[in-house]
């Protein structure tokens, strides 16, 4: 191996950490697609969408042409509380693999929350905050963003209800008692404490739940609760604004070592974190000013982008959420019950739908077993126990830098390491015990679940 | 609050991390009493540990002279994946106490064992695979130290046979799983795979296992499988060497903005996080350099230090390991079934033991139901959710912090955060739900245990 004259771990100094996010939409020549009323068909206003979400946030949702905002100093504050995160150099990685290419991976997995859900979690507390509201009512899967927002909601004094699909509630008690911990109210979705609630256990009286069901709950509750908002973690253009603090810090940290990327690999649910990673780099190609090769890897079992159609789409089950433009499965899609690996969402951010409909980045989809294969093998390693999301965008770099080792090309990859599997112990149960598999959806399914999607003139 | 020119967390470049450990035995005047053959009572030799031990630990083990041992570049190099770590100025925790105290954390938790113990597992793992051995085995009872060496044996390539617990093997499955996922195998202790484990199981048959039979079985096995030896994550003297790099490093980290702590915290079980802190700072004060005040917090359920005696004791409940001479509640001592914290071996390090016996330090015992306060307060402020262990001595902390509060005094304290509570979600959920309880083993149980202390000349 050549001599270290990288170190291990770069961490920006304080005042080297960004000072603004960055709209990657200012620099998009064509725009993402604006969210419609699901009853008009019409552009949502900011006035429509101010029952629902904070005043400030919609400013951020709406926004297309500002582009950079200014990050509170409040938020700062609370940034260096568990940020910069350092971008990781792979060395013992590289050398397992044996490959000429330089690896990098931008690692979120340092707080609480366990991934980089708390970069937005906290702006989103704090606009709610400013704008004298008592909470904020969400949904999570896994936990990660329930998680997230419970931490900001305990930092700021704010109340926060989550709305946790019943599946998860039951078989990961343990993030549950995380955000209990952080003072959160958790309820397993779908549950009898809001109207779209009970009609779904009604029809489906044994339904383990679902994201977009949680959805639908946590909007009602936040239009039914005085002086709540519904917040987010994924998909939504605010999202991706707060996001790319990630892809700030990375790049500002490669520029200070003279480092060019050649590759930049993010796994893609909803897009929070790939949009966030990229979007700084994304702009300069966007601009001319550079280029770069960016993949998106989602799983085989929900493959949006690769499978997906681009089209105007519900956001939730019941139906309540504006319709966005998006690669979709369709809003009833839900992987089949064996997917282990998160990224469980059936659209991505309108974002990131966008660029990639423009050809701005690639996208690949891998079958779990691949993915844990690679997780394991970075675990022993590079000595984190990655998250199964985050594997997603392992295995893709890794296949990357096998390339490279045949070939003899000595690229640079990096990649985002959104975090920690530790509360996803039993998906690794699972495959240790050989007991994991494989569920592509058919064509077919696809093609069902296509017809159901809303028509759009 | 004052302007903050201390970065909210201190990281050292790596050319400013330690380079070697320090050996603070080398500089006390009352040396730690030798170990003793169980059979002869006479001080055991290098020869007769090396049965048990690799040869260069045992060098460590006994080697009372030697102020600063070489830490190998492997080693370094295995440092440098995920140290160094972070010493945290507490600026939101101090803002929501409203203290004047200057707050310090040296957080040991960013890797994923969740502890400092990889610190010495990746030590003692390097000396058994230079010696040529194709394994090792060890004892875990939370295991934080099980996963440690998993993680240490696996980027080695070395086999890892670790006893767990019974009750935490049952318990705990998710850190099993992570043992296994390094590639460990990972078996219920007791036993029936060693002659102590099936003799302890026939004794009693509903036994849900101890710490102290779990090292019995594991020293059994390492000798009974040729090219194995056996290693232990605490009380050791070798333990306390390799922890001394999170002395070396905060001290470092300190001296680099000029600060000089006024109280030095951390929490005690074996004492291997405790003496690895406190180290460098008591060399000073042996030295007669710099004085400290130096405070031991351990669990009111399991208090060798405040309450057991100094003297001779069996390590493990099979008696098959050299005897100690230790504070100690005696060793067939457990904790109540309600003690939820961690910190629960009978034994203090003989280095730390020594220590307080002559006066350089103090202890204190606190009650779960407190640590667990403690944990929630810091949690909602710091963003980390910590391990129950590590409450102890962040309620310390608290208290120091609050005494100054009403003096107006502005202290600057410092505490070990040895890692994070993500595995210890039964506790948590506990103490949310309102069900934990304290207890404190009376004098009579205490007296009652003394007794069966070796008769030692």
């Amino acid at each position: 191996m050549a001599e270290k004259t990288i170190p291990y771990k770069i961490y920006l100094e304080e005042s080297e950490m960004p000072k603004y996010w960055y709209n990657v939409r200012a620099d998009m020549k064509t725009k993402p697609a604006p969210l419609l009323n699901p009853a008009t068909h019409k552009p949502m206003t900011a006035e429509e969408l101010s029952a629902v979400f904070c005043d400030e946030l919609i400013k951020q949702e709406l926004d297309n042409d500002t582009r950079e905002y200014p990050i509170p100093q409040e938020i700062l504050d609370f940034y260096k509380m568990y940020r910069p995160s350092p971008l990781v150099r792979a060395y013992c990685l590289e050398e397992k693999l044996q490959t000429p290419a330089k690896i990098y991976y931008k690692f979120e997995g340092n707080n609480t929350s366990g991934s980089h859900k708390l970069n937005s979690a906290i702006a989103q507390a704090y606009y709610a905050k400013k704008q004298g509201l008592r909470g904020v009512t969400t949904e999570t899967g896994a936990g990660q963003w329930g998680t997230a927002l419970s931490m900001a909601c305990s930092y700021l004094g704010l109340d926060c209800k989550v709305y946790m699909v019943k599946v998860s509630y039951e078989q990961k008690p343990f993030r549950r008692e995380v955000m209990r911990t952080y003072g959160a109210s958790v309820t397993a979705s779908p549950s009898m404490t809001t109207e779209v609630g009970k009609k779904i256990l009604a029809e489906h009286p044994g339904t383990t739940g679902s994201l977009g069901c949680a959805i639908s709950e946590a909007v009602e509750a936040a239009v039914a609760h005085p002086g709540y908002r519904y917040v987010l973690g994924s998909v939504l253009n605010q999202v991706v604004l707060h996001q790319s603090v990630i892809g700030l810090e990375t790049k500002i940290a490669l520029d200070k070592y003279g480092i060019k990327p050649d590759i930049i690999i993010g796994c893609a649910g909803g897009g929070s974190n790939l949009g966030g990673l990229i979007s700084p780099f994304v702009g300069e190609k966007l601009r001319g000013e550079a280029d770069y090769r960016i993949l998106a890897v989602e799983p085989a079992s929900c493959p949006s982008l690769t499978r997906g159609v681009f089209a105007y789409d519900f956001c939730d089950t019941g139906m309540v959420c504006p319709l966005a433009k998006m690669y979709t499965l369709g809003a009833d899609f839900i992987p089949a019950p064996n997917h282990a690996g998160g990224l469980r969402y059936h659209g991505m951010s309108p974002v990131l739908s966008q660029l990639y409909h423009d050809g701005y980045m690639e996208a690949i989809s891998v079958p779990q077993t691949r993915v844990f294969e690679a997780a394991q093998k970075f675990a022993r390693v590079e000595g984190i126990l990655p998250a199964p999301e985050s594997s997603h965008a392992i295995c893709a770099a890794i296949d990357e830098a096998m390339k490279c080792k045949e070939t003899g090309e000595e690229k640079t990859i990096v990649f985002g390491l959104t975090g920690t599997g530790y509360f996803d112990m039993v998906a690794y149960e699972k495959f240790n015990d050989g007991k994991m598999d494989d569920y592509i959806p058919t064509d077919a399914e696809l093609a069902a679940s296509f017809e159901k999607l809303p028509k759009i003139d």
